[in-house]
């Protein structure tokens, strides 16, 4: 394992040649002139599987083709997979940015490109490591799987139709993930959880069209109704206030909450950032704890009547609000939908019509403590960072880690190396070459940790 | 009188024809290629007015030019001001009237153009009355004065300037106005008071730009938050939870409210026009009365975050809501202005901020019911239409009428003769030519009451 280590660390350059090569190609999944760059960047990904020893093919989806390779020669060992994605999000705004987002920079221990900490900086640790234990040990203390798609960023539409039509080829142990963030730079981080989201638009609709509000008094004003329909969704001590909606909620165990507080979340430059001048939520629960392990019922946008400059003196004939609850374990987003059905639909003013439409459905997923790869991959990172490594959960959701849950029976390992500066999906996106490197020679240890 | 009544009848064909060719001029206040039309329509209407039998002059103002004119040679008589305005809505979507707009056409009874109820069929009463006095009896009961404006579908922004530069001009017991409807077809209605408005617009803002949802649960959510604070302005009654709201509310007289119920207002036909199947508000007033004679805070638009199709997981940076109160006496809109801000600031979160930006403001306007022009107005209809009038409160506000209380010290008497399906701002307007003649016949004879 030290001669791999050691092979990692006097390959630096030219893994920072890897990565600066995979970020140069434009593979922006969103766009169809991208297309091109899409395969590009999945044939330029196999073939460095092939250079480092496994073998490799792209499989064809209704989409941008994926990459898969494996190197499974170590009878006896347990087999893990690593996911990863070689698409990105669009440049955006092109002003915003100090240079051509697609022209990788390496500048103070920084490499700034787009795509560089989201995905493809993060995905080669994977190759990285397998490189350096084949090319020191002549083989991996596991069996490895990759499966690289090209879609991420659009949703992963064809990744669920591959892994249910792949489940022989996917079998494996547990799945291994570098797509989230570290707690700070220079900070272990292992992602313990996500939660789920149930999205939902309702709307309700009251006259056949906007009236005059002269005409204001017996008529139901669709706006203010879903305002009070909105407001009764939380009680006053900031909890979701539908009925059963924490049933199925798990406490978290107080050792996890011992140990983020640990980790003493800077509140005070937390606010700072998102510009706000403090904080509220849920009473009796940290911002760390709030963000990340509590649910949420959030308006994402809401509209109705006269929205334009200036006073138009109308009653509006419908209003509409989109919202999301985000979910922990183990709240089922089935069952939170219908629990949120039938609530809304209990609650709306029997003068008005209500119509509720269905977006985003993903349960939460968590990571089971007593599962051997977290283990693996604490004393992995401890040795490669120097650091005992900080367990958080993740506020967003990855329907992929249900999806594998359900499909292939195994756990996901997150693994994240990015900086939580790095801004990913906006201008100037970037990774640290520290995190990088330390994070292949963690790698390069949980392989044999492993297999050990 | 009787001879000034016959005189209308007998022609009534040739004062169609001055509605006709009023109504012809496409005299739209609102855009600026139809400003030759605002002043052909102020000489037509000079020009006219001369003929009867008055003096009359065009004055110019910083905007479309009015018409002034009078008839005062009636010494010791009491003296009159009849307001009208000659401008008109844009015709809107051409495609929904059954003809040209601006080219008016009489059938069954109906004259439709636009304009025709709103406000030029309306406003030649006047001269109707006047020409059919001075042609019979060579003078008129009292002095009238007229002012004819081309701005009221503007808000009138010149007039209350010009009624203050002119008072001495303008002085007169009391002002005529017949720009309102009728209860009913064929119904004779006198409207004697107008609800006051007060409208704002509420922003409330938190991060300094939109954030992802995943990030959600610490984090005041400024819609979430708009929702709370739109839904604590009404309580459990449906009554406004401003403190001191009421304070000057008062009660209608038992009588009023009485003689509004006689009026058996047909809900469920206005439900079916409305579009609606039911209605709510303040418990304890019918809908007649919740519509004119109670206050109102009515949603106007509402608007934060994703509001196009589909799904955006953001938690918006702001969230803003317009809103309208209707007033009613004794309600001043400044003192209202005032509480609503106070209890906008005291409620809103200390996580966001909050700016209110102001809109229109009218206080309410009640006629004193033992006005003179009252009881000779309930006469002269009586005896036009053959039947009892109505007496009703309008749920609009018109703040013109609080002007001339306070800018000339007289109450306006509002002799409203359109229908309540003349569509009025709308495609195919129209006006009722039997009501038209009537309300002409009621105007010479309170012309003759009130100079008894």
């Amino acid at each position: 394992m030290e001669k791999a280590v050691e092979y990692l660390r006097e390959h630096e350059r030219e893994h920072l040649d890897w990565a600066i090569d995979l970020c140069r190609i434009p593979s922006i999944s969103t766009q169809d002139e991208h297309k091109p760059d899409m395969r590009k960047a999945a044939e330029w990904t196999r073939d460095l599987c092939e250079r480092v020893g496994l073998t490799a093919e792209i499989h064809e989806t209704g989409g941008h083709p994926l990459v898969y390779a494996e190197w499974c020669h170590a009878p006896g060992a347990p087999t893990y997979l690593a996911y990863g994605h070689i698409d990105v999000q669009p440049e955006g705004d092109l002003s915003l940015w100090d240079a051509d987002p697609f022209e990788p920079v390496a500048k103070d221990g920084w490499l700034y490109c787009r795509g560089s900490a989201d995905d493809k900086g993060q995905l080669l640790v994977y190759l990285r490591a397998a490189q350096a234990w084949l090319e020191t040990a002549g083989k991996l203390p596991i069996n490895l799987k990759l499966l690289i798609e090209g879609e991420e960023e659009i949703g992963s539409p064809n990744l669920a139709p591959f892994v249910v039509k792949n489940q022989e080829l996917l079998r494996c142990d547990g799945i291994l993930i570098s797509d989230t963030g570290l707690f700070e730079d220079g900070w272990p981080t292992i992602t313990t959880g996500t939660r789920g989201i149930c999205y939902k638009e309702v709307r309700l609709s009251g006259p056949k069209q906007d009236l005059h509000s002269g005409d204001g008094g017996p008529i139901t004003n669709p706006a203010n109704a879903l305002a009070k329909l909105i407001a009764s969704l939380h009680d006053e001590q900031g909890r979701v206030n539908i009925p059963g909606f924490y049933d199925d909620v798990v406490e978290p165990p107080a050792a996890e909450r011992a140990a983020l507080a640990e980790l003493r979340f800077d509140e005070a430059k937390y606010a700072a950032e998102l510009g706000v001048s403090g904080f509220s939520g849920e009473q009796g629960w940290s911002v760390a704890e709030l963000r990340s392990m509590r649910p949420t019922l959030d308006v994402n946008g809401i509209f109705g009547g006269y929205m334009k400059a200036g006073a138009n003196t109308i009653i509006p004939a419908s209003a509409g609000v989109k919202l999301s609850m985000r979910l922990v374990p183990n709240q089922d987003s089935q069952d939170i939908s219908r629990k949120f059905d039938e609530v809304i639909r209990a609650r709306c003013p029997d003068t008005l019509r209500c119509e509720i439409i269905n977006y985003a459905h993903a349960s939460p997923y968590q990571m089971p403590p007593d599962s051997p790869a977290l283990e693996a991959a604490k004393r992995a990172l401890h040795e490669a960072f120097g650091r005992e490594c900080a367990f958080i959960r993740c506020g967003g959701s990855l329907p992929i880690l249900t999806m594998f849950k359900q499909e292939l029976g195994v756990d996901s390992l997150l693994l994240g190396l990015s900086s939580p500066n790095s801004n990913a999906h906006g201008p100037n996106e970037k990774v640290n070459l520290d995190d990088l490197n330390r994070g292949a020679e963690a790698v390069v240890r949980l392989f044999g940790n492993l297999g050990a």
